[in-house]
């Protein structure tokens, strides 16, 4: 690395897609923990569980039965965070009175579904060959494909879709969203209540705080630097640098970022301008279920344990002006939260709440491991 | 509530302390947990322990020994963040580069305290009569006092001051720093790794990014309302209003703050325009003491648990522009992460870090859960 003293010294960083800095503090991981450790995870699951609301047909809270399916599975969530209809709210008039000013809210509808990834309750994605992982690709392009607006130009790029019955809108009308939020929580650590082998999509009528926040800066980039794409710029520089780089092909980087908050950070970020899943070809989806295979056992391999994280797409919003829906770059960020060992964490609280995110081993660092722990996934060498 | 419309479907909120949104969905608290549960705190813990480093007269890492204290004590951290010294970096030039552009990086100095909030080891703030909070109080203005920009305009507000000879330069050059964070992180689910009662104080040449916006916020809303103040504008009302006050009293509105993201946030907030600690008589330095004492005894009282949190003060800059430090208006965050029991937490986890914090049960249920558990703490009524 050119700037090997910051191996050595507190610094901070600056985060260009967030517009925001991280403190940097290397010679902190001497530091003794004598805190909380978290539970190891077990893996003795069943390949089915009569109990899991997510197992192939099992019935659900609200009573409706999953079928038999045999990849992926979609559904609208039981206990949606945000609904498709619901009473309206007038905000009241900007009167200039203080409550006007300082008690502001909006009302918010959209629809969450779950998909799972897998029939079998007992893997996750890391357990999950780059072919399995296809479907999931695939769902998720079906499910955004059916959501733009059909006025967007990402509308013109994507083959026509329909959505199976139960993800379906019922008798409703239908509702443009502006934004499609597509994550996995894995493991209890990240709030997880269920072991078998999910993600979650939620669609809103509003565009969240932190993809606005970096479309804004993709916008700025864009216009500042006659037209370039900050992601695609960064990650051709990562990529000749090597130095944070993870595992690479020939559609994707994948790496620690030079700005990351979490110890084993990733981020994911196509070598070309993508705007959005309905931009893939084939070999772009391909080298997709490729990097989250190499990333997720990779993870799982550094401490020999099912690695928690919190996973999420970002990419163009559902509906938007122009000039939002190019300046979109279709990218991945991993959150894990683990420091040390299976069961000690990084706690990003009172300082990094009250002040600045603030992380102990640098990138470099991170990645170096992570590159090295390729190969066979530990479980199966072990068994 | 006027909007009791609010109370039933999804919307989302502005902050306008930091510029940004908070999606509430108050219908979601029906969900069932299977997740995760925290520990319950034990509370069997001996008045001494001879193996904590916090303790008076023990021993700590780099072989220090504690002084028989009798209330506070002030050191600096052994396992610090920042250091005050360190190697030079330069940042590569301006050149234009891809690298010089999207891998910034900048030098941070600094210097962390540790304080104790009392000699037992087996109380917490909630614990402690107002009376004994206040030497913390007293103990923070000293240590912020200690470390003004001599030419700030809050240094003649001050009582000169020195530090004992445990938080002491050494024989260090004096350095002028930028901000001083204090915090406390209470309880294991808060990455606190010690049970005797303390805080913390992170002192850094830089400005942190969470002061930073509220500061640009803070100056923002001065300028635009005619010098009014932003958080005294609206602790007066709130403090009219009653439905999200948790506590007042003369000096301070302690509440669920309308744009709270954690299930019981409070923010406590000076009535009157107040922009440090050294800003405040005796009266006031009493008033936050009871403040503190009715909020930490409410939040164990509610799940009757020993409630964790990350809790930090907000003020003026060390050193900073006249507008900065008129604009900064003394406040506390209380962050806690317990939603529904004692073992039970609200993860801020997907959907939260990808795209926007999301809360369950709304700020004014909070406030009306936490104003009707005052009174003696639940653990000395089963005395
Ligand atoms: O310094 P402590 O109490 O050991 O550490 C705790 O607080 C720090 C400041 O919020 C965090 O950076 C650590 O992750 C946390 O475990
Ligand atoms: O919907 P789930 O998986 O039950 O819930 C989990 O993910 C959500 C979205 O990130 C969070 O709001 C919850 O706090 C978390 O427990």
């Amino acid at each position: 690395m050119p700037d090997a003293i910051l191996d050595d010294i507190s610094h901070r960083r600056y985060n260009p897609l967030r517009g925001s800095w991280v403190l940097v503090s290397p010679h902190r991981t001497k530091r003794p923990w004598q805190g909380q450790q978290e539970a190891a995870s077990k893996i003795e699951l069943p390949k089915y569980d009569p109990s899991c609301y997510l197992c192939p047909g099992n019935k659900r809270a609200q009573g409706d039965v999953n079928p038999k399916y045999d990849r992926t599975f979609v559904f609208v969530n039981d206990y949606a965070a945000v609904k498709e209809q619901q009473a309206e709210y007038d905000p009241p008039d900007q009167d200039g009175s203080l409550a006007s000013r300082l008690l502001r809210a909006e009302s918010t509808t959209g629809k969450c579904y779950v998909i799972t990834f897998s029939p079998d309750h007992n893997i996750t994605l890391a357990d999950m060959p780059a072919q399995t992982i296809l479907p999931v690709i695939e769902t998720w392009t079906k499910i955004y494909t059916s959501h733009l607006d059909p006025h967007s130009p990402l509308a013109k790029a994507a083959e026509p879709t329909t959505l199976p019955p139960s993800a379906s809108n019922g008798n409703l009308p239908h509702q443009q969203y502006r934004y499609m939020q597509i994550f996995e929580n894995k493991g209890q650590a990240m709030g997880c209540s269920n072991p078998h082998p999910h993600g979650q999509i939620w669609t809103t009528t509003s565009l969240p705080e932190e993809p606005s926040l970096e479309l804004q800066n993709l916008q700025r980039y864009r216009r500042e630097q006659g037209g370039c794409n900050l992601l695609e710029d960064y990650a051709k520089l990562e990529s000749e640098k090597g130095e944070r780089t993870v595992f690479e092909n020939s559609s994707f980087w994948a790496g620690c970022p030079w700005w990351g908050t979490w110890p084993f950070e990733i981020m994911v970020i196509a070598k070309e301008h993508k705007r959005a899943l309905v931009d893939f070809d084939q070999q772009n989806k391909e080298d997709l279920a490729e990097v989250i295979a190499e990333i997720t056992r990779r993870y799982d391999n550094l401490f020999e344990t099912s690695f928690p994280y919190s996973m999420g797409l970002h990419q163009a919003p559902l509906s938007g002006t122009n000039e939002e829906i190019e300046a979109s770059h279709f990218h991945i960020h991993f959150y894990p939260p683990l420091l040390r060992s299976a069961t000690v964490r990084k706690f990003l609280v009172g300082y990094e709440m009250m002040a600045e995110p603030q992380r102990d081993i640098t990138p470099e660092q991170a990645a170096k491991r992570l590159r090295d722990c390729g190969g066979e996934l530990y479980r199966r060498k072990l068994q």
